[in-house]
């Protein structure tokens, strides 16, 4: 991204002190000597980053927790603030007693030990997950106040694991094998209904999460990671895989995450995450300074890679094409960047993106008259933060 | 990587139960509801990861702590596990305390507060960081017991933060100007000299981390990055950058961090890590299980991309190229794999790696024939651990 003279003097004329020639030629003095060394590090305490959680009180552990994505930076999510939604707590297993059954429709039933998968070869790759029911409140036209109210439902980590078609190639599938049924050891039984064809292709069964081991609330110690599929599927504390001819209907598949249509019909099994942008810098609740501000935030799409984040700093008259941040990767998410100068107008800035597949993200309007109100799930429409005349962003 | 079917069955008759068709058809029983959600997530209890602390006990918080290399997955090191190297403790610092001050061979002396230094364009890349004195006692002939003890000094990082350059040009460096000397706020005003050119190129000013604000033990609320040169030089908690017409040649480029050649001479003031790779697992303190293992680790270089890992399991006589997980970034750790069957032979193995340079590793025999035994930085070798008859690995 290369900045011209005039943003260069915008910067001096904001954020730097200048100084005289005479004034710094003295070295600062050297402050006392400081903590010593732990086993785990901590954050600064000046740092208050955290998730934030709603949680039904009726059921413990069932609900959601949000990422920070205001306050976070590049594309990695820290593990201990990758979003959550459970269905009925977080289990707490011992991974020596933990197995995963695979059975039904295979030549060769098998039971798998965590040591056992360990010994396959293994894979790390990077990728997003995202509830499928994230945004829904801008869909509802109720926009919560912050991006990690509106978007904190996603987040972005390098997992490792086995590919899951090395695992089934150990079971032999039967020819009429179409379905998997992936189940997760928690209280809720939480299952869900995986093509084989995605089993096949990029499937991964996984216990290492940026670096370490899963984090317990993500499934520690195993979880299925179909890339670009919502997050739900994702089964975590995943214990079962029922090989079946046809999906199972369970209660996830027909009570939630299924999309009610203006026709009255609702679609069910809708499994990709479809392309998305968000700007989380500025973003609601923050403040854009006059002169040079960066435009920043995260774009992503279940149908492959970004080719193209746009933004609009004029309520949509005009767009602008967004520097992307290297590498970009497949199924994971972007960091997108523009530099903007605010002159103290009122305005709404926003951005949509553009996937490989040729998919464009749509505004609120047009998925509107798409999928109507209705659906639930699988919102994807432009997000528009509105920049008040005294810099104060809001949502809209 | 592909695996072919021998292969397969060896995974079958070592690790996976087989199961009667009939006696896997009930459900497993569903456990009790979980545990509540929290605001930061904990690693599991039975997950033991940390890092190892030697810290010199006449100077609080002075020494270094090893990154536990041979539990870790992928590429990411987490930010609480990375590899620390203090010479007067971790400070404490209120970032909206905190100011850069720019001097010396510039047209504009500048202070830049951390909210002036935000508000520049910002940039995220991945990059190792490692102490030039890593893996110094194999060098010596006393090669520690486990990867952590001997190669810990080693960590990975997607960075945040705005360009070197950028703020340079705010500056206006003088023509005469070819140094920057580059100062830490701890209590040991830790200098190093930096080459301008160096700074004008990769280096970067960071304040993000893994996706969050640096931690402490990393310089918070800024540090020094540059990409492919020795850690020291990355200079934590960066308050003065002073440009010069020479280097400082401080007590840390004369005392320390120089390399004693078999000449008697010292090199001073090298700065690029050159290539470098290790089998992570497995390694001294693991256990080799009869059949199939996968052996793993990691390979870096700061001469750009790492472009080929080869390994031995037979003492040096044949090597095979281990496929390298992608994408392969400049200045990053790669992780390299290979399937490795094991019959119960007492072997040595090891790994070497090529650069995009050219640079092949060095074996620890052809690194002393070239710089001695007294270097006490810079020590590349190639890294050899021993499979014992019983399985167990021992470093050698």
């Amino acid at each position: 991204m290369s900045v011209k003279d005039e943003d260069r003097r915008r910067f001096l004329a904001l954020g730097a002190g200048l100084l005289s020639t005479t004034a710094c030629t003295t070295t600062k003095p050297a402050s006392e000597s400081g903590a010593h060394m732990r086993p785990h590090g901590l954050r600064s305490p000046h740092e208050k980053v955290a998730r934030v959680i709603r949680e039904l009180t009726a059921s413990p552990g069932t609900g959601s927790s949000r990422t920070p994505l205001q306050h976070l930076y590049g594309t990695i999510t820290p593990s201990d603030l990758h979003y959550e939604r459970h269905h009925a707590g977080v289990p707490a297993i011992d991974p020596l007693q933990h197995e995963l059954l695979v059975h039904g429709l295979v030549e060769q039933p098998l039971t798998f030990s965590m040591a056992a998968l360990r010994r396959f070869p293994s894979v790390s790759r990077t990728c997003f997950l995202e509830c499928s029911g994230n945004v829904i409140g801008d869909l509802r036209g109720n926009p919560p106040p912050t991006v990690q109210d509106s978007h904190g439902l996603l987040s972005c980590t390098e997992w490792t694991g086995v590919s899951l078609r090395m695992v089934l190639e150990e079971a032999r599938l039967k020819p009429e094998a179409k379905w998997l049924i992936a189940e997760g050891a928690d209280a809720s039984r939480m299952a869900r209904s995986i093509p084989v064809e995605k089993a096949l292709d990029d499937a991964l069964l996984v216990y290492g999460q940026n670096g370490e081991a899963l984090r317990p609330e993500q499934g520690y110690p195993l979880r299925l990671i179909l890339p670009g599929f919502e997050g739900n599927m994702n089964v975590k504390w995943l214990d079962r895989l029922l090989v079946t001819d046809q999906p199972a209907m369970s209660v996830k598949e027909t009570a939630n995450y299924t999309e009610l249509l203006p026709s009255g019909k609702a679609e069910v099994l809708t499994f990709v995450m479809e392309a998305r942008s968000v700007i989380t810098s500025p973003s609601g609740g923050q403040q854009v300074l006059n002169g040079f501000n960066e435009i920043t935030g995260l774009a992503w799409t279940g149908l492959g890679k970004i080719t193209k984040v746009e933004v609009s700093t004029d309520n949509g008259k005009t767009w602008q094409v967004a520097a992307l941040q290297e590498p970009i990767l497949d199924k994971s998410v972007v960091r997108f960047r523009l530099p903007w100068e605010w002159k103290g107008e009122e305005t709404i800035i926003q951005s949509r993106c553009t996937d490989e597949s040729g998919y464009v993200q749509p505004s609120r309007d047009e998925f509107i008259a798409l999928r109507g109100i209705n659906a639930g799930y699988h919102y994807n429409g432009i997000k528009c933060w509105q920049v008040k005349a005294d810099g104060h962003v809001v949502a809209v």
